[in-house]
């Protein structure tokens, strides 16, 4: 197997804000310049990538003028036009400016929760002009550090009020627009609001329009719960609510790393990538990482070209494993055709089930296969295969 | 305060398995003998508890006879009917038999599948007998070590399929009976199926009958992903499904502890009961955890007793803490009020509330004053206020 | 019990950028306008502090001209002057510039290891001239996010180097200073070199000049690896090797909290007060929190003097319940008088021991009656007894 | 890349317990029969391993008369001779016997203490006879799950006269026998004393005879706490402790799940071949796993076999990128050269340095250059170069 090349029918997005991250963190300042969005969307286009999305303050800094705001999204829109790149996701940012300190749409102040709707409005018009089909929400600042400082019920009304707010207008203004939340259990609060995919789930089903409403899971988020990111994106997938997707890399329960994908939990990508290219999921493959602070530009844009490399080798090694005999043979030793059939037969009911003898201390002597099955996805995984 | 000591009101529950633990553990044998359930309400009711709950397999051996399981049973009936005890909730073991080593519901072998929906079946009807109205559901061995052993969804079909059946089941039996699932992210699978209340709840809407199945979250298996027990059930409560509670102790990240309720998270375990208390949950306060295997039966009954009076003296102390002027003037000066508020007026569009204007760099000057609310909180569960 | 009032005699220290901080961290800027250190030494000393401590950068920006020092300076010697407060500690700052971007006495590059030298050297004159015995080194740099950039030997070798030329220079200088080394696990690096109180003494053992340095540990830093601060901290003071101590607040395995004193895992700092009093740390207790970022300039003092308020609350409590006969009665029973004991008697031998007989069966039916023990912890915790 | 063999030369090592673990849990009975020591003796002969170790009681069950024992260990005898096989460690079960439930040789109880060096000094003779030169020293139940049960510095003289009577006891016998403590942060207990590599080199570093102990670390020990397993030998090898070591997987914190090596954390293993082929380590590579539950003995064969694989191909591949000269021209660029170099020339003192001039800001616009070398190392383990 040689290293792949990504082009744009491998839909790789960036955000803006990835690249461009000057490296501040809570010990210490920005590491890098500013870099100028319309460099960003050439240099991207270049190594491979076919589209961009950003928050609004990426590319326009939060309180600029409207004549400011004009001339730096003509810099993106002549950089796309250039490149061809597209735009398939926009996203607000209600989490840096000190007015979200409580977050936006569940702020205790109700003036910033009125602040948090216009300004996510302003945005989604712009997604909608660029032709971002999908607006990312996530709620960074919705959250707690501490028990009283927030009642949960009614922090969720307000959440569901937003939703179901601009769930309203999107479909006013006949925009071709889904949300797709992104759960997260915490960082930089304390505990997150709607903290994994679950949870995001079971709230988009008590919305009045659940049908515009799905995730954009995170790999890292969910690794830092410890949570299998693979079985969740599944599970998002099963309820058909995988809208996006945030790929990058994290090594468990700690910080939020935003590794290049592929770098973090190795077993991991292999299973995330082979969810997403088997269960269906046709949006495109969107990195969200952070170039590690000891990086020059040159090494941003090293980590960058290595998301998608990534992806690419990851995909061929799981469509390998998939197509070759032997594994086909290990699933079916291990039983995954029953699985996927149903356990009462067509028609019949529990009581007729119950009539059924089985000899349980006989069937509890079988084996499932499962360490011969994984160490065949494990041999593809290192390239032995 | 004094150290209160429980009655029967306060609705005190405790799984048979739960006293009846003899220490086994994956380094180690039995400590301590069995325990006969007999015995054990007896004990649990001299010492305050309700109710009491059972696997099948707690009080009749896997694999006995008719007549065995008669005589097993009627030790259990003839305790509940001298003690005045009741059973609120049962529950199947669908994870110690060799045959579970792959699950129960989602096994991948059809016929294990289908005796499990038969003994579960079983034990409902034992349930409907004991008066029992809500059904535990901890599908413990529902997951994988690896990636291709379990299709996802799959899986989640044929657990579908299983509260769909049961569900069917109590319909047509006319059973006042309800489902409660019961997430765990980890052991002793590496990942398990629904590994979150968030999750379960997903999945519940996904069901046919979602009305009949809620969620039966303990404290310790949220923790284990570093989540916040308490905003994870007021989520439940917020969607009315929280149909039953499992009340432990844990210390974060790491292996199942099962600690006496209040003796891990003690910050956690206050606002867990102040959500209890406050949220309207009506179901029993149910125990389950594992006397430390040091104990021997004297330290077994202290660990029990330990559970009860912890709850109340947290009970006292949130009722008091919600109680204090004091802390009602930090409430509003945090604005619980306002976020109690819809964010748009009656009647109000998103088009009117973008003509308001708002100057964001002011309000971010605000202060929401979290940290003398909590540490009021904080007074109240030293017991210094 | 009443709420305890802070005063010089309790040893309650301060960093400058605990109460400092302006709220900047990955998601967001500055939420609070900076702190004059005058202002902060003030107010810090009517709470009830005795001390202050900072890194150079805290008061000093860094390449302010000497001029710019001075006066700096200045304001701080001023108001410790005007309140009598002192420096029991400083420390240097070499994680916030670009410069250090991979560390100081680790980093890579020679010069840059040079200059965090020269830096160092600077401030411990500071130190020495102000009075202050203890300068502690937190390392938060020196790491590595992946495993070829960082050859940990050679990275070992380094900071070996460089503990042994500032040992030289204090000794010359005829300073009486220690040090003392602050473990963190990760963040801001993916892996931080020693990594954990035990990582730090085992490295010490290895300098040198051994007794010149100590550990300086952070209650947060060590439960990100979710371990247990008050054992950790007994493995110190058995050493001879807790010279300073970190006081703050964190929820187990994620990002660096810095919650204040006794508002994180109020078990574990029940027992972390109760291990500093009762055997013999004779430092300063000093907070190293972070005033969570919804606060403003009075949530910042509320939480500074929360800090103070704890650990008094929770020293009347452990030393309440040390003093209790019936928690004598059960320490007994759980046979910590034996503990302390020597296994072996004056002058037997092995040899000796294997002739005495022993019944394990029998031993091992008797409980340790710990739970016992414990819930009459909780209780004083709780303020009910 | 082909799929490699194992040989002797290898020398892979597997203790009895880990392909005889009969897969009982807190959860779950046995679901293997037992195996006889003679059988797993010759088949991890045929698999390609060189040695295998035991604790006592797997071989001979606590309790046995003597003449059991003298037949039992007959059997191990007999196959070692029949297959050539070595036993390089022994080491003894201090945790499973209800005696130990308080540990070992940190018991509260006396004479727990004295029977646990009884049964120690017994395996040690043992360990002679059978030709092992390192002896592990897993304490497993060396802890606590509540603050008052434990005196940590009681419980740590406790563990340092267990280790110096021990030490004694081989030097006197002329033992040629060395001490691997095996370090582990929880699980069985609550907390384990020397929960790290760390904390058990700073422990060595108080023995009365340090040069007979060293450590046996384990990679999911470590990994559960979140810490990087490479890192933690690296500093062991530094310090000259790597007495031993004990190769498995994980996935981060959670309970300990012992997956067979190469399985858990990928790329963690390749970056722990890597320490352990060029740091120096000449010990056995030994595996300490569970072959998961859902397993037959085809399947734990399966995983045996696994681990042995996945070490060889983590070899050549790191082998490989370290001979690569696109590999060497990167570690240039990421200045691993300077790191290795001392920071001060020769002579020079912290004096002169102080007179040198730089330039900070001008250096911390370098960058790193750790992407482009970790992409390089990632793409060796993809087996894509």
């Amino acid at each position: 197997m040689t290293i792949p090349t990504p082009s744009r029918d491998d839909r790789f997005s960036f955000g803006l804000w990835t690249v461009g991250w000057q490296g501040v963190d809570v010990f210490g300042g920005a590491v890098r310049p500013p870099l100028d969005p319309g460099e960003a969307i050439r240099k991207l286009s270049e190594l491979g990538a076919y589209g961009i999305t950003f928050h609004d303050d990426d590319v326009v800094p939060f309180g600029s003028s409207a004549a400011e705001r004009d001339r730096l999204l003509g810099v993106v829109r002549d950089a796309l036009a250039e490149t061809g790149l597209v735009v398939p996701m926009l996203t607000t940012n209600l989490f840096s400016h000190p007015v979200f300190r409580d977050g936006g749409f569940t702020n205790n102040d109700r003036d910033v929760r009125r602040f948090a709707l216009r300004k996510t409005a302003e945005q989604i018009d712009l997604a909608a002009e660029l032709g971002a089909t999908t607006f990312v929400a996530w709620g960074g600042r919705e959250g707690a550090e501490s028990g009283a400082s927030k009642d949960v019920r009614s922090a969720l009304d307000r959440y569901r009020e937003a939703f179901d707010v601009l769930g309203a207008y999107v479909v006013e203004q006949g925009y071709d627009m889904r949300f797709a939340l992104e759960p997260k259990p915490n960082e930089p609060r304390g505990d997150i609001l709607l903290p994994t995919i679950g949870h995001a789930l079971a709230f988009i089903a008590e919305l009045e329009r659940p049908e515009l409403v799905g995730v954009n899971p995170e790999v890292g988020h969910e690794e830092m719960a410890g949570l299998n990111f693979a079985h969740g994106i599944a599970q998002a997938l099963w309820a058909g609510k995988l809208y996006h997707v945030d790929l990058n890399g994290q090594t468990g329960p700690r910080f939020d790393q935003d590794l290049r994908f592929g770098a973090g939990n190795v077993r991991g990508a292999f299973w995330t990538v082979d969810v997403l290219e088997t269960y269906g999921y046709d949006g495109p493959r969107h990195f969200d990482f952070k170039p590690p602070r000891t990086e020059d530009m040159d090494g941003v844009w090293a980590s960058a070209a290595g998301c998608m490399t990534n992806y690419l080798v990851l995909r061929e090694k799981t469509q390998a494993f998939r197509a070759d005999p032997e594994v086909q043979e290990a699933l079916a030793a291990a039983r995954l055709d029953q699985l996927a059939q149903p356990t009462l037969a067509e028609g019949e009911t529990l009581a007729q089930l119950r009539q059924e003898s089985f000899d349980p201390d006989e069937a509890g002597r079988r084996g499932m296969a499962f360490e011969r099955l994984d160490q065949l996805a494990l041999e593809y995984l290192y390239g032995v295969r």
